[in-house]
């Protein structure tokens, strides 16, 4: 394994070994430790001070199932704190296997320019890109197959990263060569775009495995995990049928389905926008429900979501997506909504920062509630660059201020996502808390408070949501290093067996004696780092608030979110 | 005295006595303790839970000279600080000869909403005002002069502050009539829009004089002091001359005047927009260089300056307003800097933000360094409420963001003046450490590094600085409470016997005894209790530094802003 830097500046490519204090690191751990050690937290994200460090997790390229994500490491221009965003699609794997425990993207140009990193087992070399100046994510796509190879992986930006938009995603392209899955939160496909970098390619050419200290004890760990994954009724049944999209009656019927930039809990359409709806809609049109996007993911929550005349029209179409652009903006419409998806992933934003942002614009009435073809259009504005497009691309704090309004449901500028925290509690415990900025794969309480994986917390009460919430975040900032996909928490919050299979892949790949408790250690040290690179960024506790407005009722439960900020304080202290 | 309370949701008008602890503030000491006392420092500066404090000074209305200053105080929805913005014309006199110590506006209504204050001796009464929607400063007043009598004093916001964009001023008219003076920093417009107030309307009828406890006491020490601020080189001839504009020269002599967005310390064109051009301009369309803001103002700083027809253009005509948009933007057309001066003026944005703005509209290339007709015409768009218009009239941070540059002089989110801290480098202590975000007024420390007023420092040199910007900060704090310019500053500094003469008017006036000491105590109290509700809105150390691009060097001298983080911390500890 290897880590390798890149300067932008003097465009220089050198290897490193890997320090002994980073070899039990992967993914986000190593992410925010490189970032922690690196860069300082007073800098600009789009200045020469930042760092972008690219990470695949500690299971990575294994037979591990589901093991394809991808962490990136920055300095968020979105929120200002320390940011890991990760993402399925198949360059994990393939950095994983060409050896790459890191790559560490610093400095940047003097002027602004167009290039391209390309990665082959012969070594890295950076290209000039400017025939892919204001291209989408798409197109790019085809003509870097086109000229690098079918086969190649391709993280690239939109127009929005090459702008450095602060809600500009990288995307990663899935087992089909779609950009369907991104880096979305926090704005790191600015960074990448302040580097001077519109695309990386990876060809990892024949080479098809990594080295295992035993390969053996390794896959028998990882049949048994993956068999408790396959046996979830979450990730055996519920996500490869209907996907994330699951959760859209299941949230409405708990209230906890922020509609109308948060003045309900619950849709009155949302059958219209349903995984069951979405379900029916892809068979109807021969598409195809069930779709994994990454090779050797078991759950495969993805989709091929087809148009009307059964062409192509997006996939990687989520829960939080169809809730952004429809219940918090009133939209039924699941078509309107699936081109909203594909328009997202084509400039390369983020697609719950857009969503909720389109329903900020609704609230400031630059559009109307509900207007789908405004909202269309207001998407297509951020890939044209257009100031209202700038106004759009920089995220929901941002466009708030451009309207002079209040009511914008952010934590540290980032688009609180799709449960209501006045309804489901433990999820604004970890909005308020997460060193991220409101994201809710940070400790995702929805298991307890809703879904009954990893017992039952009451949602609409306080008790007990403090401790769901720091126990999920610690587990997932470890996991978030694994390069398992998030979605093996729910056998692992059900099955005390799951979790040490886990330790054995890492212990058979790595030969270590790791277990369960080493796991939880490294989730806290992980929360630490992260929490100290933002106080010297300059965040405080009242940082970690949720907006005022949720002193406001919502029914139909009639809950606030009545967690007081001492408490909030104490969910990270261990 | 009484304070007035006018609740905006349920349009309540109520009348309190001054508590006892308030009896011995005004002004910025007033609208601090109670923004300090009664504003919950993490509450949203657009929000129903901000307030606004208008207040007049301690000594405004009274006989001393130059006593016209109207404090404003809020939580600043550009900089999330604590805010007092103080502006000259002629609605302090009159608030405090009908008697008001202060008035608290609160809540704001459920739905946008145009209305106007009325005050009168009678009392003050709530107003539809939505025939003034969307309309500029200029025409507000001539609107309001027609209805309610020529010699009304009137507040008001342009376009910018209904939109409630967070450069937002609130403009007060000046003896002519002409809406010249601001509270210009900080976007207090855009809280007075959020409160749904368009105008407030002052007629003080008959009334037209204050109580005084010993009326020959005052009189005494109000004549000794006009003599010494008369007799002062800066307040006595400089300022009645040249006005502010006078600094240009000065500034680019020394290497100070920041050009081309802080690239250089002189501008090439500086002599077309100097002092000294601007006196011969005004003199030749026979305007008037020697014009007061108030009555009673005896440095008369301000002017009447004319078109090429002879047709009035501006007043209140500062040389930051034409250092933002000449030397920072590449512009040497003085005409054209004083039609931008005219634009601010008349929209209601403040001209260093403003100009600071266009600046990094050019940063970011989307309009071209040194254009002009770009320039005019972005401001126009800020009146108009288009997107760029929006994204211009939030400030310099915000179109940074907008087009993705990094290179932007703000701190705390508020652009930095005129005087480049790398050459100037008290002033740079000052940008970094006042409660208010970058603001040369709140500790001018050009006095001692460029003027040779108070002393001498080598601006080039650290030594010193620390000690000279925190004694500004202190006796600024104190003066900002007194309703009197800031400008006699000049001869407090240069004689002993000015700052005891306050001393003896404040006395005078209010049967009190206080001294030297208790006025810099006063400082002190206000200094400390600005940086806790700061603190307590999530500000650290880390906020109080200058952007990393003021480590490059600075021509002509070639420094660097080399005061460290540590030494800046020190600044305001006492």
């Amino acid at each position: 394994m290897k880590i390798c830097r890149i300067n932008m500046r003097n465009k220089s490519v050198t290897f490193e070994d890997v320090k002994a204090d980073y070899l039990a690191l992967g993914g986000r751990g190593l992410t925010s430790r490189i970032i922690s050690d690196e860069v300082d937290p007073t800098c600009h994200p789009l200045g020469r001070n930042n760092k972008l460090v690219i990470a695949p997790g500690l299971l990575s390229g294994t037979m591990a199932p589901s093991s394809g994500r991808l962490s990136v490491g920055t300095k968020s221009p979105l929120t200002g704190t320390i940011k890991e965003s990760n993402a399925g699609g198949t360059a994990a794997q393939s950095l994983a296997k060409l050896g790459y425990k890191a790559i560490i993207i610093e400095d940047k140009p003097a002027e602004h320019e167009l290039n391209l990193l390309k990665i082959t087992p012969e070594g890295i070399t950076i290209e000039d890109a400017d025939y892919l100046t204001m291209k989408g994510n798409y197109e790019v796509g085809d003509i870097l197959r086109e000229k690098f190879g079918a086969k190649t992986t391709v993280m690239s930006l939109g127009q929005a990263g090459e702008m450095r938009l602060t809600s500009a995603s990288i995307a990663v392209t899935d087992t089909e060569g779609h950009p369907t899955r991104h880096c979305g939160r926090g704005g790191t496909g600015a960074v990448l775009g302040s580097k001077g970098i519109k695309a990386i390619v990876i060809d990892p050419g024949k080479i098809n495995e990594v080295n295992y200290h035993d390969r053996n004890a390794f896959i028998k760990a990882s049949r048994s995990f993956a068999k408790m994954v396959l046996d979830h009724p979450v990730s055996g049944q519920g996500l490869p049928t209907y996907g994330t999209a699951v959760l859209v009656n299941i949230l409405n019927e708990a209230g906890g389905l922020p509609t109308d930039n948060f003045r309900d809990g619950r849709f009155e359409f949302a059958e219209s926008i349903s995984g069951e709806t979405m379900y029916e809609t892809i068979n109807k049109r021969n598409g195809n429900p069930t779709h994994a996007c990454h090779p050797g993911c078991i759950m495969k929550c993805s989709q091929i979501y087809n148009d009307k005349n059964g062409e192509y029209l997006t996939g990687g179409f989520e829960y939080e997506t169809i809730w952004a652009f429809g219940a918090h903006c009133h939209i039924k419409d699941l078509d309107a909504i699936a081109m909203m998806d594909r328009l997202c992933d084509d400039i390369g934003i983020d697609t719950i920062e857009a969503g909720v942002t389109i329903g900020i614009a609704m609230e400031g009435k630059y559009i109307e509630l509900g207007d789908k073809d405004g909202a269309i259009q207001l998407l297509k504005e951020v890939g044209k660059g257009s100031p209202i497009g700038r106004i759009i691309g920089n995220g929901a704090a941002f466009t708030g201020q451009a309207f002079g309004t209040e009511r914008v449901p952010v934590v540290k500028k980032q688009a609180i996502p799709a449960y209501d925290p006045r309804s489901v509690k433990g999820i604004g415990v970890t909005y308020a808390t997460t060193p991220m900025g409101a994201d809710h794969t940070a400790g995702y309480s929805v298991t307890a408070n809703v879904l009954g994986v990893g017992g039952s917390i009451d949602p609409l009460k306080k008790e007990g949501q403090v401790e769901l919430s720091r126990n999920l975040q610690v587990a997932t900032a470890a996991l978030d290093s694994t390069g398992l996909c998030l979605f093996v928490a729910f056998p692992i919050l059900d099955n005390d067996g799951a979790l040490p299979e886990i330790a054995h892949m890492i212990n058979a790949k790595y030969n270590t004696e790791i277990g369960v408790p080493e796991i939880v250690s490294l989730g806290q040290e992980i929360l630490k780092l992260e929490k100290e690179f933002n106080k010297n960024a300059g965040f405080t506790k009242s940082h970690d608030r949720l907006p005022e407005f949720f002193k406001e009722k919502l029914a139909p439960h009639n809950v606030t979110f009545d967690i007081t900020g001492e408490e909030l304080d104490t969910t990270l202290e261990f």
